[in-house]
């Protein structure tokens, strides 16, 4: 393959990073004959993110080739299907190779980022220095400080009134709820719809781009331990454009038909889609909410429980269930791809749209290992604040 | 309603049914003022058949409305929907009327029947005298020997080549194997896809559909007691059309995998379509031998279990799960229902479609009560030799 040629030639590893942290700073701007110096958090073997990854540093020559980019990541997430992917438990995982020059043949993590084009081959006719660009490929390894690729696996991005960040988190999480509202059931204004996982990035999207789209929404979170939590949580989803936000305890418990045929005018507003991404109990109660004809989208399983269907649903209230992987269907749809993110940065520019909540890791030149790997570690603690973004700085 | 008061004005009680049976038999033809006297199989309430069905006397006017038709029953099946209606398990139900005189309101049993035209209202321009009709909607009411109905609730069926036997049976099961490999996925020739239930009605149908249109199918059975008769019907659905017969517990057991890939040269031929009437852990089985991609349609839940989807079977196979319920598709396809059932006949006039095995109950006028109710009732024994059909004789 071109792109593993390219790999090849301009990629050796780095010497000499015992340096003091200020001479490095100068140096991997501009190393030796022009070499890039950079770093990626890699992985040899599968297992827990903190057991596994390891920062490793090597160098990319300044010549590169003529249809390549040179990119300097600014922001890239640590999205949960990120952990799965080292846990080995993903379905799609990036082979392990000697291109970056580990000992071990390795990969490197993440799948969502925001790159400058540092260099530009000189062949290359779409992109030019300093455009900002996303990731275009599932398991691109986007957790590092530079990567040389070929320009067909990345995205422009009109990056005017926006922050890395923003444009970071936009291709996995705001997409698939873009398109599981937009591909399944036609929904129409004040249609509704239901979702659980709502304070997911998934769902904190959904609940917006719902609202944008005029739709109503019933959202399903999970009680918190602490009962006031449960109600700011609430609260916020109320404001981000929820139109009714349950607990799962509300869900399962008794008084849920009655609350939805009041807020449905006894069941004549049909609720016409499900978001689904915990399985199980939960799933079963919301899917009875669910109207004739409706249709359940699953996009995760967070209870690590199956969805079960009772036939009776299946056959006689006409439901549908199907799965939605943005990754694959990316992959089958690269136009509808480019238009969704256009869309949604737009929203994201204008202030129709805001990010999930996230926290900042700053990625510096001399950033300790061990801060990037409790960042990824900590990704899949239960009831966060808010993903983490690797944020590069002085790199 | 125009029906209703149809009824209303045409159907009174029978009187003096204690007569001996050739006199009934002489009488029934034409009654006392030219009425026919009619026999209906009713329930007033749900429960077991044998324990709620009754069979009511009661005559109709000679005097028809102009825009109706009366009929004769000449076979009538009994499909396990009638028992679950009959037991008010079934979501959709007649409502209990007193239009035929029964002491308490009553609804007649049966959904599909085949039926002759005898009298012919003065507008109708549709119909005439001898044609065979079948029922159009659902709740008909067929297990009964005569019907006076408007004529947009019957289909006119060229009869020529056909018994009615064949014909009474012709618009639920064959209908529902047909629409089921027809309207989920496109299969081309030599496409695979399973099912389960495989020797039901449904399961025969869509044997020989398949086989028609050039598919190969995996058919599961349940594991008879006695092995020899599971052979024996093994035998029988190879014959039918099955490409390969796998019992429950070859389904379940180990080694299935190892086949179907031997079978579908190395999975490199997909199976793009189940069809399930089972549930439970057998269909769990079923949907794990599906291809990415691939439709599963269920359209009974014979196991009383619900359908187990893992979620990353949902997400990254891309399955999709729905129900089908040949009444609601009828319904909204009317044009298509009658192509179809044409299509059908078609094939089984020219003996390309043979019917499922089946016993006739004959009713003739003088039938005992009990005859009629044991064979409702038989319908839900396990592991029957056929279908029960009532055919009319002498009524």
């Amino acid at each position: 393959m071109a792109r593993k040629e390219l790999w090849r030639s301009t990629v050796r590893r780095a010497h000499g990073t015992s340096l003091s942290s200020s001479f490095v700073c100068r140096r991997h701007k501009s190393g030796p004959y022009g070499y890039t110096q950079a770093k990626a958090l890699v992985y040899s073997a599968h297992g827990e993110p903190i057991d596994v990854l390891s920062l490793h540093t090597h160098s990319i020559s300044p010549s590169i080739p003529s249809t390549s980019l040179l990119l300097r990541m600014l922001a890239a997430p640590v999205n949960p299907a990120d952990i799965n992917q080292i846990q080995g438990v993903y379905p799609s995982q990036p082979s392990f190779t000697s291109l970056l020059g580990t000992s071990r043949p390795s990969a490197i993590g993440g799948n969502e980022g925001c790159f400058e084009v540092v260099t530009v081959g000189s062949s290359v006719k779409n992109f030019k220095k300093g455009d900002w660009v996303i990731t275009k490929r599932p398991c691109f390894g986007t957790w590092r400080t530079h990567a040389l690729v070929d320009e067909e696996s990345t995205m422009r991005i009109d990056r005017q009134g926006l922050s890395p960040a923003q444009v970071c988190t936009i291709s996995v999480n705001p997409c698939t709820a873009y398109r599981m509202l937009k591909d399944f059931v036609e929904l129409r204004e004040d249609d509704w719809w239901i979702q659980n996982g709502a304070n997911s990035s998934v769902g904190r999207a959904a609940i917006q781009l719902g609202k944008l789209w005029g739709l109503r929404s019933i959202n399903v979170i999970r009680d918190r331990p602490d009962p006031a939590a449960t109600e700011v949580l609430r609260s916020e989803l109320l404001e981000l454009g929820a139109t009714h936000v349950l607990t799962e305890a509300e869900l399962l418990g008794r008084g849920l038909r009655d609350r939805v045929m009041e807020w449905t005018d006894a069941g004549r507003q049909r609720i016409k889609l499900g978001l689904n991404c915990v399985g199980g109990k939960p799933t079963a109660a919301m899917v009875k909410c669910l109207s004739k004809g409706a249709h359940l989208v699953t996009y995760g399983g967070m209870s690590r429980q199956p969805v079960q269907l009772a036939t009776g649903k299946l056959i006689f209230d006409d439901l549908r269930f199907s799965g939605f992987w943005v990754s694959r269907w990316a992959a089958e749809n690269a136009e509808e791809k480019q238009r969704t993110v256009d869309d949604l940065l737009a929203m994201v520019r204008d202030g129709s749209f805001r990010d999930a909540p996230y926290q900042e890791i700053k990625w510096n030149w001399d950033v300790d290992e061990q801060v990037l790997k409790a960042a990824v570690q900590g990704t899949l603690d239960g009831f966060r604040g808010g993903k983490s973004i690797l944020v590069t700085g002085d790199t």
